[in-house]
């Protein structure tokens, strides 16, 4: 697509660092990582997000993102690894082609993921969780 | 796994709130939402992280996982989604047994994951990340 970003930087009219590259998919560094090693795995067919992928693209992408995860927890020393998507610009996605990140995680970073994450979380109740559940099965 | 919360959950040992179950996979609600229809989806099989989990059951759980994505986009008017996975202990990964979580996400719901993002997030020298795409690509 003429405007995106990631598209660009498959046709590598805007540059960037790549790590891994088949027919399918591209992976580089994220320029503002949160960890070292913090990457970005691209399909270089462009679909915005996880409900436009085509499900064959989805598996090639998490097949290498794992891949990648274990090059990169060998090569950097990487005690864990945070997979990341968001979908949609409600889910705060920025770039509107689809990516995953790969965070690698350290003993002792400062990421604080679950700090973040419990101030966020509610404990719910389970017959409101019971009544949703059969509104989303009603719905499959 | 006998002391796995996840396969418990799995042989009904201990009761959730279940949403989708295929032979290969089950999702259900979490029991401390981040929004509405907070779930996750795990292989039933018993793999502990994305270092671990078989390329095929990993793909089967993301396909999966996406149409999952897309019943509850339809039947809780969601609006977008983030795909989150926690391989490890650095990785603040807490159940060892492979989940992903989908997150809901709504207009105007008030998770700022990208402020928590930003706070941790640190410009990288385009020098560095040369190196260590070097060093990554050395290691495949």
């Amino acid at each position: 697509m003429a405007d995106c970003l990631f598209c660009k930087i498959i046709k590598g009219e805007i540059p960037s660092t790549k790590i891994f590259e088949s027919d399918k998919t591209l992976a580089f560094l994220n320029i503002n990582p949160l960890t070292k090693g913090h990457c970005l795995v691209i399909p270089k067919d462009h679909h915005e997000n996880v409900f436009d992928i085509p499900f064959e693209d989805l598996k090639t992408l998490i097949a290498d993102a794992k891949q990648l995860a274990d090059v990169l927890r060998g090569s950097l020393d990487a005690d864990g690894v945070n997979l990341v998507n968001a979908s949609g610009v409600a889910a705060e996605q920025s770039v509107f082609h689809f990516h995953i990140h790969i965070v690698p995680r350290y003993e002792g970073d400062d990421l604080q993921m679950n700090q973040w994450w419990r101030t966020k979380a509610k404990p719910a109740n389970s017959e409101e969780l019971k009544k949703l559940a059969e509104e989303i099965k009603n719905n499959q």
